[in-house]
């Protein structure tokens, strides 16, 4: 039985990241390429030093183009079947970083079609939800002229026509071989991963030269770009799509990555102080059964959800995190003092995130892409 | 060993027609109901003398609904692989009688995303025969302010939203066993029957209201409405849609269908008076092999296309048609002098058709439906 599972429709179990980079045959982001983003960006990302950001595939053909003047785009996406939850932003927020590094052009799709096609949701519904989500995708401070947000239904007329041209080079066997599909499987999913390779190459056809693109996404995306987009590209003289993986950001439970369809364990962006405050509260630790416990034994940090929040996204300072993990592993920091600090920062976050996401509900025509 | 072949892509063999609606499922159209067709239009039409409309799915039930004051919509398309022949315009004029008679709105499809699934023609091909294949539809006589013709790729827009809720309706197995899927079939041509399918509800969603389809077209897209559109239409809400089919006109050599890719056997619109006079004189006949012996046993207007020409599209009066059906078979008529009133009788038809096709190319854009 596998560990763990990880395709765009489950993500489960405890991953082993370095052996999904050798099944996905992805490679590991090695120290040289995160310090050629770093000299370009002019800055560090804690995202690239914690290895957050872990596996690509052609990168470093994407920073060699760069270095000679090929200009690159950013593509990225979101299934929208629910609000947003902090970890959608992890990497939002390093695409964030990489356009200000590179000033480059970004294209966000907000694949309403497919929650559409595998969740129990309406069309009306996961529109409604793109738009709640590209408040918080404008939330991360996107340059609005170079950054265009668009939902597969609305910008159907530019993507049907690019998608066919991918989904006339792809087979089924193809598909099936890629996704599982079987017999039950609806004709909207089985044509979706053509729509969702579209993007791929949108730069490109709206440019009218070839651009190539880069996609920062949560590993599990890769089955599209590898069995897909990377296929039909060279089939219709396209540049392969280049990507820059992320892990996953845990739940708040034990175990597994936070997941919108659980919202005891997610913290949603929507979420008021009181909310974050008591899900954080009840998060899952790796605490000792009792404080006297904790004292003698010391918690593991290694599982325990609260650490790994300040390690992903909240504690910027690397000595800072060094130092809570010395103090969780020698018992000195107690569980409870340290979902009380995790709150604080989650909820000045929030603060800010959600003044930005206010200001964003004027923004959004700027970054809507329409045909 | 099948006799003939009817799919939505191979239309072969000798067709029996009666044997169709039985395998098929669809019921013969009853004098009756041509009647009430008739009575509606203030005229008699030869497809309908003639039995060119054969049969049907719940004719009835619209008929019945208009008589209660239901405005039902039309509906038919054209696969733009190449330029309409003679052969393309049965269904057209027919659905012209009917938009006269019962004062209703029509959509028609041009699918140039199907003639690029399965052809060898890229998307600019097919799109540019779609817009040569409009002109043959405006210059059948059709109401600029009822009648609405739209692109696959270009109205893919609305098209698209329709078409993901009748794929999310639609799984693999279904869609497999209508048309015949393989393993190498295209992920576009597996989506396309829920795009094909989309026109059917396209004017209750735009009315806002249900509206009744009723689809004028050869048979061969029965599969289509039987095997997707109608299993959809229940499952959203949608009246199923009706149909009434017509046989195939045949081409001018021996046996099977006209197609247009067989140019020496089909009449294109676009042929000038010379290669029509050329096609018509190679034409396949019912004659004996000499003058001697079709003077003595006469000819077999059965097996005949020029025969078949005249009675399909060429004399409206049906004492004539008899006329020269006994003329054939008494051997007065000898082939070349029927070929020469064939052609004489195309090439009048085309003029006309010509003159108003040239009008067509300033009214394009009062019919074209755009998003």
């Amino acid at each position: 039985m596998a560990e763990y599972t990880v395709t765009p429709w489950e993500v489960s179990g405890k991953i082993d990241y370095e052996k999904l980079v050798k099944e996905f045959g992805t490679k590991p982001l090695t120290d040289s390429l995160v310090k050629r983003i770093e000299k370009q960006a002019g800055k560090s990302h804690l995202f690239l030093r914690r290895k957050i950001f872990f596996s690509h595939r052609d990168l470093d053909l994407v920073l060699d183009g760069f270095d000679k003047g090929q200009k690159f785009a950013l593509y990225t996406g979101r299934g929208p079947s629910g609000h947003t939850h902090i970890g959608h932003l992890v990497p939002w927020l390093f695409t964030k970083y990489l356009q200000d590094a590179f000033n480059v052009e970004l294209y966000f799709q907000l694949t309403d079609d497919e929650k559409f096609f595998v969740k129990d949701l309406t069309p009306e519904q996961t529109r409604d939800f793109a738009y709640e989500n590209a408040l918080d995708i404008i939330a991360c401070g996107f340059d609005p002229k170079k950054t265009h947000i668009f939902l597969d239904t609305e910008y159907a007329k530019t993507l049907y026509g690019i998608a066919s041209r991918v989904a006339r080079k792809t087979t089924f066997s193809t598909a099936r071989a890629v996704f599982g599909f079987s017999n039950e499987t609806n004709l909207g999913l089985i044509f979706f991963p053509a729509l969702q390779a579209a993007p791929c190459f949108l730069p490109s056809v709206l440019k009218g030269k070839n651009i190539p693109v880069l996609i920062p996404a949560a590993i599990d995306q890769d089955p599209y770009w590898r069995g897909i987009a990377r296929e039909a590209a060279p089939k219709l003289g396209y540049p392969k799509p280049a990507q820059i993986h992320n892990t996953f950001l845990p739940g708040l439970g034990e175990g597994g990555k936070m997941s919108a369809s659980d919202p005891r364990t997610a913290i949603y962006t929507t979420d008021d102080e009181k909310a974050v405050d008591k899900k954080v509260g009840n998060a899952f630790t790796g605490g000792q059964p009792n404080v006297a416990m904790q004292r003698e034994k010391g918690g593991n940090p290694d599982i325990c959800p609260v650490m790994h929040y300040f390690h992903f996204l909240f504690e910027e300072d690397d000595k800072k995190v060094e130092e809570q993990i010395q103090l969780c592993r020698s018992g000195k920091l107690l569980c409870g003092e340290h979902k009380k600090m995790l709150a604080e920062k989650v909820n000045a976050f929030l603060k800010k995130h959600r003044q930005k996401r206010e200001k964003a509900k004027k923004q959004i025509e700027k970054f809507m892409l329409r045909d």
